[in-house]
Parts: C-alpha cells; sequence; structure tokens
C-alpha cells in the first residue's frame, strides 16, 4: 500500500467534517471561524516505549487516548471541541493503522470532532501527535492564572486510578488507564455555570500539575481536604500519579459548588493561599514537593 | 534540566506573540479569528533518519526546515502565515534544542508567525511535528482542485535542487536542501492579483505532486515545455525529487504571468488536458508515472 491509498483509506474512515470548510486531501485544511468565538489549541504526543506499549495497549485504545489528550485540554479552558489534525509515524502495518484510527474517530464522533487532516511517515517505533482545536466565546476561556487567594480548590473524580491501573493491568483502574474520560461537559459548566477563576486538566499528577497553577496563578496552597482517592489506589498514587485526566479548577469561596457536576463527583481539596514563594502546604504543614510526572527526569512513564 | 524548565526556556526564546490572546503555558493556547477570514491547517513531521541525519543536519537547518514545510503550505493554498505549534521530541540535549528553536524561530519572526505552544518529550531518535495555521479572506484560499481542461500549468523557480544538493551535499543545492524557502509572497500574488485556479506545494516531487492535483481537479495534463532544471540537477530528480518547496499552480489560458512574480522566475511546462483516467502525457506521448517520494513505498528519504 502506498501513501495516496493510506490517505484514501483515512478519508474513507473519516466520512463526517462537522462543518469544516475542507477537509483532508489538500495542502491545508479549512475552518471558518463563527462569530464571537476564539479558538483554542493544544498539541500532544503519544510515543510507544514512552507513553504506551504495543504488547500492553490495543490498536484502538492508543487512538481513543491519542486524542482524549487534547481533548482533556480543550475541557481545561471550558471549550468545545471543533476538529483535530492527527500525525501518525508507524512501521505500515494497515490493520493496527485500522485499529487506531478506529479509536480515535469513535472517540471524535461522541464529541462531534472532526478529523481535519495531519501527516504520515514510516517509524518503527509508533509515534503520533494530536492537535485538537475547541472554541469558546471570545474572552471567557479558563485559564491557569486566574486563582486568587482564598478561593477553594476541588478536583473532579477520583486521583490515582490511571497510575493503579498502570501497575495492576486490571480492572477499572487499567481501564481508567487506557481510556481516560475528557471532563468536556463538566469544564464548559465551570465556564458557564460556575465561574471557575482558574481550571487545568491533570495530566502529570496533582503534585505537580498544582504547582503550575499556582506558579501561573502567583499564588501558594493549602490542601487540607480529603483527597478523592481511586478505589484500591495509594496517596502518593493519587499525588503524583499520571494521566489522571479530571480537572483541578479554583472558584471564589462564596461560590457554592454541588457534590457533583454533569453527573461527575466534584471533591474540595483545599484553598489558595497568599504566598510569594508560591508553595503548597499539606495538612497544615509539609511542604507538597511537585512528584508528579517529568519527561526530562529520572522516572519513564511506562 | 526539568520538563518546566526547558517551557521556561523555549518561552523566553519565543518572546514576540504577534497577536496571540495566550501563549506557552496554559493548556491551550488561544487564537482570535479576525472578522472575514478563514483559517488553513497543516501539520508536518520532521523525523531523524527519515527526514534528516544529526551527522549532517545542523539542529538551526532542521528548526528551520521543520517550519519551512508548513509555510510552504500556508503558501500553497495563497494564505499569511499568524501562528505555529511545535511537538518535539528528543534525548534532551540544552544545546540541540536552543539551536533547534533559533533556526526555527528565525524564519518564524521573518514571516511574523508566532509560537503559540506545542509539547515536549524525551526521545532516543529526534521527533518534530509542527503544526502550522495561516489565514486568507473567507472563500479565496487556492485548492488543488480548481484545474480545468485548457489552463496552463507552472511552476515557480527550478526543480531538483533538493535531491541533487541531498546526493552532493555541496554548494547552492545543499543549501537549498537544508533551508527551503517558502513562496509565501507568490502564493500571495497568485491568490490576489492572478487569480490561479489550481495551485500545491511540490514536496514529493513533481511526478508525484501532479498526479495529486490531476486527481483532486478530475482531469489530465500534458507537460510540453522545458522544466526548469536546478543547476547540475538531473531530468529524473526534477521529475522525481521531492523537497523543492516551489509551487505548481495553473491558471486560465488567458490570462498573463510574467517571467517572475515577486522576483521568483515561473516557467510554463504544459496545459490541463481533459482525461477521465487523470494520465499525465509528457512529450506529446510517454506517460508520467508518479515516481516522486513516497513514505510507504520501497524507497528512503535519506
Amino acid at each position: 500500500m502506498n501513501e495516496n491509498d493510506l490517505v484514501a483509506r483515512i478519508r474513507a474512515l473519516a466520512s463526517s467534517s462537522f462543518g469544516l470548510a475542507l477537509g483532508i486531501g489538500d495542502d491545508c485544511a479549512v475552518y471558518r471561524p463563527r462569530a464571537g468565538e476564539e479558538l483554542l489549541f493544544t498539541t500532544d504526543f503519544l510515543i510507544e516505549g514512552r507513553h504506551f506499549l504495543r504488547e500492553t495497549h490495543g490498536a484502538a485504545d492508543v487512538g481513543c487516548k491519542a486524542l482524549a489528550r487534547g481533548l482533556s485540554d480543550i475541557a481545561a479552558m471550558g471549550g468545545v471541541p471543533r476538529f483535530c489534525l492527527v500525525s501518525l509515524a508507524f512501521p505500515g502495518d494497515g490493520k493496527w493503522m485500522d485499529g487506531f484510527y478506529n479509536g480515535l474517530l469513535s472517540l471524535a464522533r461522541e464529541h462531534k470532532t472532526a478529523l481535519a487532516g495531519g501527516d504520515l511517515s514510516r517509524s518503527d517505533r509508533i509515534v503520533c501527535d494530536v492537535v485538537v482545536c475547541g472554541s469558546a466565546p471570545t474572552g471567557t476561556a479558563l485559564r491557569r492564572s486566574g486563582a486568587r487567594p482564598g478561593d477553594a480548590i476541588y478536583v473532579t473524580g477520583a486521583l490515582g486510578g490511571s497510575a493503579f491501573g498502570l501497575a495492576t493491568k486490571k480492572g477499572k483502574a487499567w481501564k481508567r488507564h487506557l481510556r481516560p474520560e475528557p471532563r468536556l461537559a463538566v469544564g464548559k459548566a465551570l465556564r458557564t455555570k460556575y465561574r471557575a477563576s482558574a481550571c487545568m486538566d491533570l495530566s502529570d499528577g496533582l503534585s505537580t500539575d498544582l504547582h503550575r497553577l499556582c506558579r501561573e496563578s502567583g499564588v501558594g496552597a493549602e490542601l487540607d481536604g480529603d483527597l478523592p482517592v481511586f478505589p484500591g489506589a495509594s496517596i502518593e498514587q493519587a499525588l503524583h500519579g499520571g494521566e489522571d485526566y479530571e480537572l483541578l479548577f479554583t472558584v471564589p469561596a462564596k461560590v457554592r459548588i454541588p457534590e457533583a457536576i454533569q453527573s461527575v463527583p466534584v471533591t474540595r481539596i483545599g484553598r489558595i493561599a497568599r504566598d510569594r514563594q508560591r508553595r503548597i502546604r499539606i495538612g497544615g504543614g509539609f511542604l507538597l514537593q511537585p512528584l508528579g510526572f517529568d519527561h526530562f527526569r529520572e522516572r519513564d512513564g511506562l
């Protein structure tokens, strides 16, 4: 099979264009912005041996996760996904490719996200890079930088499930690792209904990601509530485990947050503090170190 | 150095944001479309061992070319570049990374293209994937599909230089291979002034790319002019060599095209023919086969 055949095959799989002016097949895809929208862009790698193993992660799981990572970033800004661009370097195995695109496109259809284009190349090691474009009314996208002292800190769902699943490769935790659910409906509600002051998704672990939120907002934090730990996971997995793709958000103290938003439980875990050194205290004393996933530190993802 | 430090370093290098509402550092970058524009998106891999070798291609050359490929696609649609997203997986060598971003950002500044975001990962083999977003007034972007029987076929510049340079690694041809010049000014003029009926960039060789243009337009072609061959290159390199990044375009027969557009020579190489089988005849008889670069056929890029 040559490159033209592969592109034709992907084009046939990506039947719906969800309002794109021009999809796969030209030098560029064309998107016509709607009046009053700002566009959100995020890009994420998924690399064999780094983010997944071919032996344990099925082709459809890989395709699904490659897109889920980007959708989760759109959720974190309170956006609505519009389209994605998928670059895939792989050994040229057509069956694996079909599985990958079927997994990716089933999640794309669920969230009305068009496959607008991408690139194909041959490589022994599978590398994919997915860009997702989302939309929000101009000036309303949630950012990491808006948290203020006194704001309450919340997380959605339960933490540590993905790390626990990766360690055990069993049950709901493993499914959680393989098929994370981007919290798009929650993110949109946080933007439109709950006026969250800051929001981000938990991709590298609470301890690392909360430090990032604090740094961008110029504040510290105090964790004083019980963490919602995924059944079976350790407290370390909940604090430092990556790839939960839950949302971490802050709201002014006076905003009432229900126990669940869009059927997803939310838990108050602490509050934002005034601290020029942007430290995170836990249980009133100890400092929380950013020990989550870091591609350029000693640990590996798998 | 950890991931946060690397991101901070890239953020410092990418000082200018050229009108982005939000750049590097949040879950997504934010772009606010201007009234009346449609947005063009393209994505291209540049993979070590496939598209370049670390021994012969300097870090700045790799950065420059990674962006040039996408800018060339924007040129092919007659667009104006707005921003790019850069995903880079590399062994973690800070010096190489600085060279890469310096090369990429110098070309970005030249074309007022903001670095909006990206992703970083660690990998023994260098992989980068660059998305470029460009803009054109709604409904005006040039496409591959508009060529009609009788239209004249043109190319910019000279062909085969990149393939010749890759073979010899010397002189102007090698420089041409390392630092292709995206034909943005020509593309814009083809859209605004010369009303080109179809346009694409030559990334995989004339023989392969002209077949793609004919397929999308549902036509055949006859090559009857002299090809503009890069000095020293063979006719095979001019017909089938990849990575020239010149523009291939068609105009209705009555449109007068000057000898140069925006100081770049243009040459008439043939005309579009009515042919349901979308064949390309050369010199009145022989059929031209698509023998340009194909990632999924036998030959390798290097």
